[in-house]
């Protein structure tokens, strides 16, 4: 069979019309007007459906058809007349209809609206949907366009490991990684857990970042970036939070924290522009039915610049704001950690428009930022944007391996896990810096969709790993 | 700092010849000679090194850089010199060089052959040398071909889970995902491990393949591909074998195995022959020093067709070499798994080509594969490489949900385990077929390199989860 998909059928409608094709794909309606009839038809090429004609007379199974069903997997053969007049550009006129495969009445995406929170529980069957064809689009379309936006520019993409022995952030819940007994756990003399009977001979888990790892590679690259998945295991029930999600974390050598900023704004505006461009049916239909105002604030952060301010600047702002009445849970004072009704005042009240907020103090940044001049603030930014809070964090590395390695003890970890790591600063060592884009809420900020649930294919949260 | 790439350099050479700019990379080699001296300079931007020229005379600190060693990061302001009667192209005239991070003579990548073994015990610092930048960088753009070419067909780019409850092959020996106390492992009334209590409320694991995923989407989006992280946690330690390994797995609805074939062989022969494009210095390093036929067989395979054979055709050829004196370990006849040493002499011997093998016996393959008319073989279609053995393993999916339950039972499975994959042919069921491409076989294959190890920037393997 040599089947058109629907979206070449749009795409090459004035070579093809009155020709003879093939079309496959699965029936969002059936309307039987008892002499003719319509089969609404989605093959998911694209976002548009093809309007297929057939008439009682001339299809030996009209009836069979016209009570297939929704949900039906059809394969249509007939010849495309274009239809500028009628609502939509062409139609389909049927000359065999073969049934590849039925529905059934209990279909669960019957076509009535269905509550979010119900198509969670159908997730196999929730990318039928058109909400959930737009989110799941976009989200290809936004990865793609994120490696074009890195390999254009030279940089090499690094697969790093998933499962670790080390902790990037010298914090952060994590999974284990097992093959041990757990009905049987081997023990050592003193009794503890023996982790040299493990897989890999010691303790390991899911990696909560691939950047110190990156690091090694942009050392020898100069320009890398990963995207791959990564993993909190926090006991948290968020709209914003999973337990396993996507991360792109570039890293640049000879790029000081100004520069750093310069790629993270270039890389949101280009991967926004490339989704105006690639999705404008998906994005339309989120903008009627999700987020009113998701194509006019896609369309302004994609040619605004953003704002910098640092992070004493940030708290100043938030200060007047406390006096000029707003309220906020928690207190705002120097040294405080941004809460996200702080970072949404500051993105979305404030300035309106995406924020770097830069130089937080260096007691609630990570080891490896690099320390100011002021010896209490590091060169850190992360990006704010609204509806979402923050989206990018990223900072320039400490790269003087007195400072890195006197950090490193202050925080009471162990200077001999991070060989590897001070290694880059004994041998070569340079300005350099990265950031780390969460995926999933680049995901929401492009679609409107407020729940991290729904622009995960299979989301994984507390309690769940179905599907 | 506005420094420019030494890609960039040679690349606008024409532009930039007799102009001043800076270049900013690591030293992979000094030779003093008194009066002047050449540094050679790389930044990772491209596989050419930078062949930078210094005078004692107008250079202030040209001891400290005579001497600062391999490895140290040196920003370099000088005029581009345009030299076409030299063995290089283009030198640069240093006015100033800043030593931005020294070197020292322990540093473990001097500039003489280092064994691969010593090298995987210094992963950080590696991608440093000739061999493993041409390899990663190869990897980086062979992984952005591969998205190039299924988002060129429109395909979606879905992000299967990693941690899953579920077994896609229904065997695979897994990883387990936790965050119970080892040390402490709850426990039902029953005695048995209680995973009611773990994270995910039951039992969890890695991700041995997305394809049952890959199929939810596949349904609704037609054309569908992965390309993420995969497990193994099989206790084997040969050169082929990782615990940690990436896939890319397409599944396409109204398509057959043949046409399954189709889409594999012409994705592999558009890598090739971007790699082959992007890559010439890469390959040229790579085939001097690692693999003397490996552009000749890229260029071979980059051009000719597949050869195609059924398993039952293969069993008869390799039952005539046998006769005709070739020595195999196993012995072979209809119903064997064909081992490594048989599909080597398929491919390397019998074709000297990639053979797709076809229709295996149902026996030895997975529960989802479609089941033959003569009721004894499945759709089945694996790819065979030269050198590697196999690269694909594919098949056209059962999609009848009656003879798909009934295999489900044959094999000892539970059906309600699988009743998501069933729903898929409840509703809208329709041919359809897929594949797994091994990542790190693919780039052993474009890049010649022997050892799995040594194509991964930091491989996992039994007793290995360091960096």
């Amino acid at each position: 069979m040599e089947r058109i998909t629907i979206s070449a059928l749009y795409a090459d409608a004035e070579q093809l019309g009155g020709q003879k094709v093939t079309a496959a794909g699965w029936v969002r309606s059936v309307r039987d007007m008892k002499n003719f009839g319509f089969v609404t038809l989605n093959d998911g090429s694209c976002f548009k459906d093809l309007q297929v004609v057939m008439n009682r007379e001339n299809l030996s199974n009209y009836e069979e058809v016209a009570s297939c069903g929704v949900g039906a997997a059809l394969i249509i053969e007939g010849v495309l007349e274009l239809t500028p007049d009628r609502p939509q550009p062409i139609e389909l006129q049927a000359q065999t209809i073969v049934i590849e495969g039925p529905s059934s009445p209990d279909y669960p995406m019957q076509k009535k609206r269905q509550s979010l929170e119900y198509l969670r529980t159908q997730q196999h069957l929730r990318p039928r949907t058109n909400m959930f064809r737009a989110v799941f689009r976009i989200r290809s379309v936004a990865a793609f366009a994120i490696h074009q936006f890195f390999q254009d520019r030279g940089f090499v993409y690094v697969n790093t490991p998933i499962i670790t022995a080390s902790d990037a952030e010298g914090a952060g819940e994590m999974f284990r990684v097992t093959t041990l007994d757990l009905n049987n756990v081997p023990r050592t003399e003193k009794g503890d857990v023996d982790y040299s009977k493990d897989f890999f001979g010691q303790s390991s888990h899911l990696t909560v970042s691939g950047q110190l790892q990156a690091e090694n590679f942009a050392m020898a690259f100069g320009d890398v970036y990963t995207f791959g998945p990564t993993f909190r295991a926090e006991n948290s029930n968020t709209r914003r939070h999973a337990a396993e999600f996507w991360m792109i974390e570039p890293e640049m050598a000879f790029c000081d924290l100004a520069q750093d900023m310069d790629v993270a704004e270039e890389m949101l505006r280009y991967v926004i522009a490339y989704v105006l461009e690639h999705c404008p049916d998906e994005l339309e239909m989120l903008n009627k039915f999700v987020d009113k105002g998701l194509l006019e604030r896609l369309n302004h952060v994609a040619n605004s610049q953003f704002s910098r301010v640092s992070y004493t600047e940030a708290i100043e702002i938030l200060q007047e704001a406390v006096k000029a009445g707003q309220k906020f849970e928690y207190p705002v004072e120097w040294g405080i950690d941004l809460q996200t009704e702080h970072e949404r005042y500051l993105t979305e009240q404030h300035f309106g428009k995406p924020i770097f907020v830069t130089d937080y103090p260096a007691a609630i940044k990570a080891f490896y930022m690099r320390l100011n001049d002021d010896g209490k603030t590091v060169a850190a930014a992360d990006c704010l944007v609204p509806g979402i809070g923050e989206i990018i964090g990223g900072s320039q590395r400490e790269d003087r391996l007195e400072l890195l390695e006197k950090r490193i003890v202050e925080l009471g970890m162990n200077p001999d896990d991070y060989k590897y790591y001070l290694d880059l600063r004994r041998y070569g060592s340079c300005t350099h810096s990265g950031f780390g884009l969460g995926f999933e809420r680049l995901v929401m900020y492009l679609t409107g969709v407020d729940n991290i649930r729904d622009v995960i294919p299979h989301p994984r949260t507390v309690g769940n790993a179905d599907f």
